[in-house]
């Protein structure tokens, strides 16, 4: 595709990543915009053709694409003040924010690019595989996005604005709640003065595992036995935490119910 | 280590992995048992030096090690009618049956041979880093499986069958039921058809930045940030389906608790 000049606004991981990976597929980062000018600035260094503002003024900015890459709860406030020259296409990359969050914003060519990952600062990801969900008001600024996706990504996906909440709920218990059992584990093996290592291999193999035969195949353990004895006696074990207990015990049944059907 | 002879007992997964490990390393299988000779037969096919049986009368068998890699149930029952030849040890491979489950065998040298991964059949796993969890009853038979298992293994544990137990559950927290979260997962995008190798990017990244700064540190999303209006949402849309939307309460509640203090 041709070469893009984009605008970003915010600095955070998403920016840091999405700006870098545009610039390494030969687009060009002409401006940078952040509330705080250091970070702006900062920010730019890195990009040889980008200006920068604290100002939502973006009228002169001569960009094909305005990105922005913001915390969900600001979206919608900035969009409602920003000023664009007329003709740019506008975008967030959020996974749950509504498309039309940025009704207000003085542009018809809005949309949603959202890289589905999470980004640690300074560690560089291969976009390759990274799925891009896209979403746009008009065929232009999809085909737009769906160019811009497509030079980074090999996996992009256009999807309304319920598909993508639901991707990010599905993400909450795939990324977010795997993550939290692990942070359980982790609490009932050091207070049995048991390393978290130990467990890493067998971690890793039952994600092979279920990727490989799909989650619902690859379940083993007590609950998926049906072992009553082994459940009676983890619950009773985890009497000093209740709370924990009561995620035993709930996820336990979830798993026989589920089985059972 | 010196070369031993090894008997089997059973011939499922976890008798097919360590089987041909050990003879890798150089042990030599020597005897083959289940209660279906049919199975013993095939399994000792594998293993030239290997006899069969279909009896628990094992005290002809010349043997320095006899290994249970039965179902756990069935442990105890077969300790107690088992004969062995004198001087040999038993040991089995469960990571929830304590030690003493073979104290009505016939020997004195018992042990656990743990090894700490899930297996599949026809599946070949390097065991070099799989933890093999060992517990004996004297030093000598310590002093074997610790052999033994460094011929195999690089992490070797010595533990207790509390220890063991320790182990057992937070592998419930950190595989079973995180394997369990990817099917809930799956469901929710596969019933507003999406497919879920989308988030496969994102679930491999999440573990990978886990193991690197450890899960409390590396965990994202709605409950962790306090973003009630996007937990009160992610609850509404899952009315349809009540035991999961209570697994979605009580996770995220842990969440916010185990932050707040």
């Amino acid at each position: 595709m041709k070469s893009l000049r984009i605008a970003i606004l915010g600095t955070g991981n998403v920016a840091w990543h999405l700006a870098s990976t545009f610039e390494n597929q030969g687009h060009v980062i002409n401006h940078v915009y952040d509330r705080d000018i250091n970070k702006a600035e900062k920010f730019a260094l890195d990009y040889f053709n980008a200006s920068t503002s604290d100002s939502l003024d973006l009228s002169e900015i001569n960009a094909h694409l305005f990105i922005m890459a913001l915390s969900d709860d600001s979206i919608e406030e900035v969009a409602q003040t920003l000023q664009l020259p007329s003709g740019s296409t506008l975008v967030h990359t959020s996974g749950t924010v509504p498309l039309n969050s940025l009704g207000y914003a003085q542009t018809h060519n809005i949309g949603v690019f959202y890289p589905l990952q999470t980004f640690s600062k300074g560690k560089s990801l291969d976009f390759t595989d990274i799925p891009i969900c896209i979403e746009g008001e008009s065929d232009e600024t999809i085909e737009l996005l769906r160019n811009l996706a497509n030079s980074i990504s090999h996996s992009v996906h256009l999807l309304n604005s319920n598909q993508r909440k639901v991707i990010h709920l599905s993400a909450v218990f795939a990324c977010n709640f795997t993550n939290h059992m692990f942070t359980i584990s982790k609490g009932i093996l050091e207070s049995n003065d048991l390393d978290f290592d130990i467990l890493k291999p067998l971690i890793v193999e039952t994600l092979n595992k279920s990727f490989d035969i799909s989650p619902e195949n690859a379940q083993t353990g007590p609950a998926k036995r049906g072992d009553m004895e082994t459940l009676d006696s983890q619950f009773e074990s985890l009497s000093n935490d209740p709370s924990v207990a009561e995620i035993y015990q709930l996820v336990s049944q979830n798993i026989i119910d589920f089985y059972q059907d």
